[in-house]
């Protein structure tokens, strides 16, 4: 077997896999290609939806009996327990492939195994190819299984002195068409879409997904602590995805639709709600990955709770000189509680760039 | 004659151009290659300093004999006047050249007219070679004798989210040794340093450049209104290098030394000097290219004044939530009204992004 057709295959895999961001949750993305017993592709698949089957199910179907004696390569170690869906591993087993590569290990103790069960019925098991681009295929899913909630990435739109609107509060457009563009694909791959009381109350924004064809339209949550900014008839209530509001345990909340209303602790310091106890609520629901869309009292709570794992920045080539700023109230007094990243990507999108960046692990004894 | 070697020359005369970036004003930076009669270089040099000879004498000089015959490649027309040199057309002619090859006109009048020169004498003439690589390196000059002023390029450093220092005013270091190395680089290129009396009094800087061998210093300028920032003692006026401190036409600046200070109006509008008035007199002392270091205030004013010329803004991963934003006080309220810009360059420096832009030009019937 050519190592070149298996590192291909898995690129692939990973590329199959990106398809199902936003619609698989609370599983993986996970993509597989097959290769027959010549080390020709045979079959593919991915992930498409909870509940629906997995990448090797799609691959072995598309495959048929080109799968004997062929490779599967997997993006993640295939599943080992009964869920929605059968087992995958046995799958494999079944269909008579004799070797299988997959990319990285599946760290959910309730899936895991799945590798062993495949070397326990005599197949060849490789695991470790490109491997760190396939967790950064699935950085959201692996995320909120290491942390047991779901994974934030933090998105926001400024010029390049760090202003979100200008001094009267005007806004459209700061940011170009593409750059925009570009949000709504960050909404399609997330579970859902959070945004706070000022950007509600400001904007009416409708939260959903646009221009992208079959997008899963993400879970759209309010974080409105007061209950004041929802009012009914807003946008966000229109039916045409899910809505939560995100309310104070004592909030007059009589005003909004009763299903829509998620009742939460307030913060024990600082304003609105305890963001953790947002974040569990969410998780409980499936969700798994959030794109927090602001504004900046919202996102200074989310970094003040240590709750961003990414953050994704763009920045419009535009002075203003006044106008509020991205983030607020973070916590942050001194230079030396600075929230420290790693720039991992810029990238140009029409006028504006988009700057991706991480935060830097916290340092063993610092 | 290969159209490659004189292109390989022209590309060599623009590097050889800017390391004069700094010490040449009022001149413009300039470089020379000779070639000799079967194309291959024979002799180099570019402009050094004010007063001392230009590129061109320096590259027949080193050419001696060779450069009979042959081909001079120059980064700008030669001039065709006497100043504190001769003219260079003429010591082309003399030196037997039989081709000159020149990138950019000069559109200086007094200057202008080398091109006739060479033509009457006989010469082949050529314009146009990689003459935006050689406009580019020539920025600060050709804007400065297109506007009548010197050449403004505004560097900010600030966090992701537009800060220049934490809410406590806490600010070292925000961004990296690798980014600060590179402003040095800046203000060895600029002919004068100029910051705000907000940083006059915060920082006590001493603005010269450091870590870079053989740089001029720049004159150094504190835009001190009410003459309150500057004290006797203060860094900038260690006699390392040239200082002012620019005051208001009525402060009372008796404390400091005479022949620092420069007179200006107030501002018509709004806090501070009379930037248009500021920039005269710096032309006026022969500053062609000024580089702007804040703060948000005095970096405001020249916005609202229109002269900046282009921004350098180091963008450190990082986020703080709190403390002044880069700009202040630009004069904008509304989005309609925000200075646009168009990004020319993004380059990482260590863990910091370095993103250069240019104002959009203004669009007639707008």
């Amino acid at each position: 077997m050519a190592i070149a057709a298996e590192t291909a295959a898995m690129r692939r895999a990973i590329t199959l896999a990106a398809r199902g961001l936003g619609a698989t949750s609370p599983n993986p993305v996970v993509g597989c290609v097959i290769l027959d017993a010549a080390g020709d592709p045979a079959g593919e698949g991915f992930h498409q939806r909870a509940g629906g089957p997995h990448a090797e199910v799609h691959a072995l179907r598309a495959a048929g009996e080109r799968a004997r004696g062929g490779t599967a390569i997997v993006t993640l170690e295939p599943c080992n327990h009964t869920g929605r869906t059968g087992p995958c591993a046995q799958a494999l087993i079944e269909a008579g492939v004799r070797r299988v590569v997959y990319a990285v290990s599946d760290p959910n103790p309730q899936a895991t195994g799945g590798a062993d069960t495949l070397r326990g019925a005599g197949l060849e098991v490789a695991q470790g190819l490109l491997a760190d681009e396939a967790e950064a295929g699935n950085t959201a899913w692996l995320t909120s299984v290491r942390l047991g909630r779901p994974y934030v990435l933090w998105k926001y739109a400024a010029t390049l002195d760090g202003r979100i609107a200008a001094a009267d509060a005007t806004s459209r457009w700061i940011t170009s068409p593409e750059a925009r563009a570009d949000v709504h694909r960050l909404r399609a791959e997330a579970d859902a879409v959070v945004v706070g009381s000022g950007t509600a109350r400001a904007d009416d924004p409708q939260l959903g997904v646009r221009g992208i064809e079959g997008a899963v339209q993400p879970l759209r949550v309010v974080v409105d602590t007061g209950a004041t900014a929802v009012r009914p008839g807003a946008r966000v209530l229109d039916g045409s995805a899910p809505s939560l509001v995100a309310v104070a345990d004592d909030a007059e909340a009589g005003h909004l639709p009763e299903e829509a209303v998620l009742r939460l602790p307030r913060a024990a310091t600082g304003p609105g709600l305890d963001i953790d106890a947002l974040l569990a609520a969410l998780h409980a629901r499936g969700v798994r990955s959030v794109l927090l869309e602001g504004g900046p009292v919202l996102a200074g709570s989310f970094v003040a709770a240590g709750a961003v794992d990414t953050v994704v920045g763009y920045l419009a080539p535009v002075l203003l000189g006044a106008g509020p700023a991205a983030l607020a109230d973070a916590g942050i007094s001194t230079i030396s509680q600075a929230l420290r990243l790693d720039v991992t990507e810029t990238v140009r999108i029409g006028p504006d760039l988009r700057i991706t960046a991480v935060p830097v692990p916290a340092r063993k004894g610092n």
